[in-house]
């Protein structure tokens, strides 16, 4: 497999102003093409860091994907770096002092001086054209290396990359097309999900973890020649019910596509989720199609106005118990006239809890066509992650009960 | 000046599926102390790549910052690629293994046997204590270089910094102790913060701005010689009530606090936030003495059902109007019985939106004890984006009204 490095150039980026999106997006399209990733560099605006990322780079990758430094301005070093790493010149290119010129009289202007400084290429470069911006994009060949050097606008960077670097790549490498399957998987802390995939083994069969909090993504690698059905159903019985969706959205979405398949809707009652399942629920465009609505019943008065729970068993279970939990879900399905009532009731911290009742107990119900489920979770996390896990455990109670996964 | 590299490692990195958020964290608080940035490498799940990153980084930096690979899984490899590089060996840290331990145990849990694997650190490393996850954290020294190794989960790579990273690198370096005041804005593009700056002059401060949607934050950092009360009067008039507090806690938790020398409190009632003004509200522990609960009014019928709001004037005016804005707060703060009520209506798209009425149209209604307070806002964002600054903007309203900058 051929390996790739990319080099993001930019003093904006070592400052930590500005979050280098370029590089995950090269990386996606150079994995799906089969390359394999190798290092990831940024570099701010001094010259002679540039010079000595690239030339590294370059004796160690295929192919180097390098973004930004080419604009018009003193600190824009990258083609200066790179003559020097080559051990080249630079010279004014005809091409590209066309093109900066085009791209001004285009928008009826006449180019600045200072822009002329961006026509300066290494000697021996290769110019790729950009109708995008005025910054040259360039290709450099280097014993056995290929670099490209683009501008680090990320929308002339694809442009660019659309129109030049993938058919250059495509043409260059014959490289096999690598697919990948995500399961993604919600209640299943990363550990437990790898010690599940304990001897998991496939030929050309790769697997990764991911902790996206609060889901956990399982991700298989195929080679061409893998046998993706049988990885799949190796993994789906390891993992269980935990799999919520194989390369489907997040959570929200997937109940909201099982809701909307069955024209039924939902209404959510939260005490210590205040919103959060609603959050998730609405995050997903169109869910006003199976989200009516419901309640934030943060105080037990409002459990009791807004649900109609008993205050006597609030009184008698307390307000985290399994009753009251039933009582919510119960009470705001029938108020709200939805087909699916979520309740919700836990303590999330830091204060409130007890011995027999720790900060990290919740409980759960989902009530439905058939009945109420209950499940009571102890969560040993902080106070944010204790609200967005039980969010997230409450929606796939619910998820489980859609797609036949509960029992 | 010296220099700090930033190796961030992780598979998902460099495949793409994660974007790295630490490194630009981390490089801005290292420019806060002064530092000089040197390179930033990402690299993958290969440990030969780790094992040549972190041996490069300690040749050139005085200081490396590493991220990421503490994990429990066979992919965690950066402790073993440290060990090599700096010529020693993993062993079993006693003091690394009870943290896990205890970690599990405050959970009432038994430490599964896959997590004894990240208690093997290279010998010769101090542990900096991790309480808020399981992998610890590492401190090595090698040739003039000191090195902190650090969980890849945000949250905790933070609380380590805070707690252990910072305070060891001001006594390391002799830092001279540089005070920084932090002005919290909301409702304020970062543009428009900083086109309200211009100009801005004061010996020995350095302004710095960071956008923390919803939040925009404007620092001030300050030589121990300046004149920190001018400076920071200067800021103030120029931001103006956008400023929700200066050196304080998020929204919310100011909101809280201000509800809270009142005792007073507040309900919700949500259309386009669905729960995210409860959820940024009961962010903060002890919420529970100024907010008692709300309603997510996404559909008509639950606007009507919770808040009392007639239908006609829902059908005469459109959900998304002022009237309904108002009917919203002024209903949720009967019914539920709150000295406050906020109630929101907007269209979040990507849908919905009219020539009259475009995505990003949203209504805002404070209702208190001096009456009804209403704004509309127009928020040319995506769905997400709307709904986020739609509840701080809210939010912030409320806080307007209770620190007497409302008018």
């Amino acid at each position: 497999m051929a390996r790739f490095d990319v080099v993001s150039q930019g003093e904006e980026l070592v400052s930590g102003s500005t979050v280098d999106t370029n590089a995950g997006w090269i990386a996606r399209e150079m994995r799906d093409r089969g390359f394999e990733p190798g290092r990831f560099t940024v570099v701010g605006d001094v010259r002679d860091h540039i010079r000595d990322v690239l030339s590294e780079a370059a004796g160690r990758a295929e192919v180097v994907i390098c973004t930004g430094g080419l604009g018009p301005t003193t600190d824009d070093l990258t083609a200066e770096a790179a003559a020097e790493a080559f051990r080249t010149t630079l010279a004014l290119d005809e091409v590209a002092l066309g093109q900066v010129e085009a791209r001004y009289a285009s928008r009826g202007r006449v180019m600045p001086p200072a822009n002329r400084k961006q026509a300066l290429l290494p000697v021996g470069c290769s110019v790729l054209e950009n109708r995008w911006g005025t910054a040259p994009a360039f290709r450099i060949e280097h014993e056995g290396c290929v670099l490209y050097f683009l501008p680090g606008v990320p929308s002339e960077m694809k442009a660019i990359w659309h129109h030049h670097v993938a058919p250059d790549l495509d043409a260059r490498f014959a490289l096999p097309p690598r697919r990948t399957i995500l399961l993604r998987c919600v209640g299943l802390p990363e550990s437990e999900a790898q010690g599940r995939m304990d001897g998991f083994a496939h030929p050309g069969v790769e697997v990764g973890y991911r902790a996206h909090l609060p889901e956990i993504h399982v991700k298989l690698h195929l080679a061409p020649d893998a046998d993706a059905e049988a990885a799949l159903a190796d993994a789906r019985a390891r993992l269980g019910r935990h799999v919520f969706t194989v390369d489907g959205g997040p959570l929200g979405q997937v109940v909201g596509e099982l809701l909307a398949a069955r024209s039924e809707t939902v209404a959510t009652a939260e005490s210590c989720t205040a919103g959060r399942i609603a959050a998730m629920i609405t995050a997903v465009p169109g869910s006003s199609g199976w989200y009516l609505g419901g309640g934030v019943v943060y105080a037990n008065a409002e459990k009791t106005r807004q649900c109609g729970v008993d205050p006597e068993l609030i009184e008698r279970e307390g307000a985290v118990s399994e009753p009251v939990a039933r009582a919510l879900a119960e009470g705001i399905r029938t108020r709200v006239g939805a087909s699916w009532g979520i309740g919700v009731t836990g303590i999330a911290g830091p204060g409130g809890g007890s011995a027999e009742k720790p900060v990290g107990t919740v409980h759960i119900a989902v009530a439905g066509p058939d009945g109420t489920h209950h499940r009571r979770l102890h969560l040993p996390f902080d106070r944010e992650r204790v609200m967005s896990m039980t969010a997230a455990l409450a929606l796939d109670q619910l998820r489980r009960q859609l797609d036949g996964t509960a029992n």
